[in-house]
């Protein structure tokens, strides 16, 4: 297992972690220009993030800073209601897959999508199954144009408390299910993200690491699960304040030789959100050394 | 599968449901008349509410409307830091079975607990695996004193999102997996609770269940997944507000054999404890004949 106490060379940030600066939104630029003035090698931005600022801005930044990206977030949502809804899907992930491509990013991360309508509070439908069918669906019609495009595409497994809205992939297991189903070669061009929130609970997380194997394993994101959590989805910990053994699930997946960055993701409207983005990124490389 | 349609003769009230009416805390001995009044057949009670009220005074009541308890609310909470702590609870565990006899509940339903001192938000450890050790040897140690008093033991795998907490148990699967280990014999002694809410999102729900069979399902709990959920513990969803197919799980669950209550189990600060507990229990039969 890597040391990581005595620098930062293998931390990426997730550019929603200081999306906002004592509560005030912050553009990609400004954030790209903190994580370079650290030292901070790669980061993972988001799509909103990367449009609000325009593509080719952000791409020159990323080149001139020399920054790597470990994954872009992100593409997925697949299920939808109707052919209409489909075709919006695939067109939007192709997008996905063309930015990832021109910002030279590790993999295009998929969170998947749920129940269509939930996250906006009105499901269409109860049938998980039925959404389950069309992320399988959704994800082999991508794949074939993200391999043309030589971009790996990382199926993040969320947490099920998501299940509804958000993703209705939820262990590594059934991620794994998938990558077999749809790249049973193992090209390399189908595989997932391990997020420590996602997926610490689980009591088949080592063995579904181990399963996975190093090319499988595409990305690997961390933060930390607070007790008490107060909301489902902007309350993630600083790595070390939960209660979270990231040390242990980093060791399993670098035993499969997983070897690329630790990213940190954080959504923390309460806390973390409310901070000088320049304390949270301080906070970050410190936590990375001694908790990761 | 039973049709709910045209009365309540599977409806058990978890007593959870209308702990508190238009907010204020309502004492046990309340609910049960007002069960009683409506003519439903069973409870679930919890033992903070039957310890206020004194076990005879319940023990009474419940055997004068001639109720049934479809599970005893709630053993559990194996792992401890310290022998103090492994006693206390053994001891705990010990006079919730002797209490589930008094009431004579189909199972004391266990809750296992997650990382000592989580709940407080103080966990003593980060090893998830050694509260599931302490979980799994608890259960021995209390199964052989259930076995003795005749009184089942139902293990209630939590959703994942309790991991740390509340319980470390988070799938059907691993709660069928220390079945198997405790109980190879399927002997009636040990067996899980099924409750929708913890459950739905899992895509080996359907497999499990069949795993489960007859002799392991001991008890069938609903509600629904709201979206947004907007607190961890106690907005659960009436059935039929959400996003859970509830019909179809419990059409899983009596394909095995299943032919129990359908217990109603909502913790709901914002809304249905708010309410009155009048207008809850009403919906709560209406609710069981059209969306159970």
């Amino acid at each position: 297992m890597r040391d990581f106490s005595t620098d930062h060379r293998w931390l990426s940030i997730n550019t929603a972690t200081i999306r906002k600066s004592r509560g005030v939104e912050q553009p990609l630029p400004s954030i790209i220009e903190a994580c370079a003035q650290r030292g901070i090698r790669a980061i993972s931005p988001w799509r909103d993030q990367v449009a609000a600022a325009g593509l080719p801005v952000i791409s020159k930044l990323v080149n001139d800073h020399g920054l790597e990206l470990s994954g872009y977030c992100r593409g997925g949502m697949f299920p939808a209601v109707d052919a209409v809804g489909m075709k919006a899907a695939r067109d939007d992930n192709r997008r996905a897959v063309d930015e990832a491509c021109e910002l030279n990013a590790a993999c295009l991360v998929l969170v998947v999508g749920g129940l269509p309508g939930a996250l906006a509070g009105k499901a269409a439908h109860k049938d998980i199954a039925l959404s389950r069918h069309q992320v399988s669906d959704g994800i082999a019609e991508l794949l074939e144009y993200a391999k043309a495009a030589n971009m790996p595409l990382a199926i993040e497994p969320l947490h099920p408390m998501y299940a509804a809205d958000r993703a209705c992939i939820n262990t590594l297991e059934q991620a794994l299910d998938v990558c077999d189903a749809l790249d049973p070669s193992r090209s390399g061009a189908l595989g997932v993200a391990v997020d420590v929130y996602h997926v610490w609970w689980d009591p088949k997380l080592e063995a579904q690491i181990q399963r996975a194997g190093k090319d499988r394993l595409m990305a690997f994101h961390v933060c930390d699960w607070m007790t008490p959590t107060t909301d489902l989805l902007e309350d993630r910990g600083m790595m070390g304040d939960g209660v979270i053994d990231i040390p242990k699930i980093r060791g399993w997946v670098e035993a499969q030789g997983f070897a690329g960055y630790s990213e940190v993701e954080i959504f923390s409207t309460g806390n973390w959100w409310q901070r000088d983005s320049a304390e949270v990124l301080d906070t970050c490389i410190a936590r990375h050394r001694s908790a990761v």
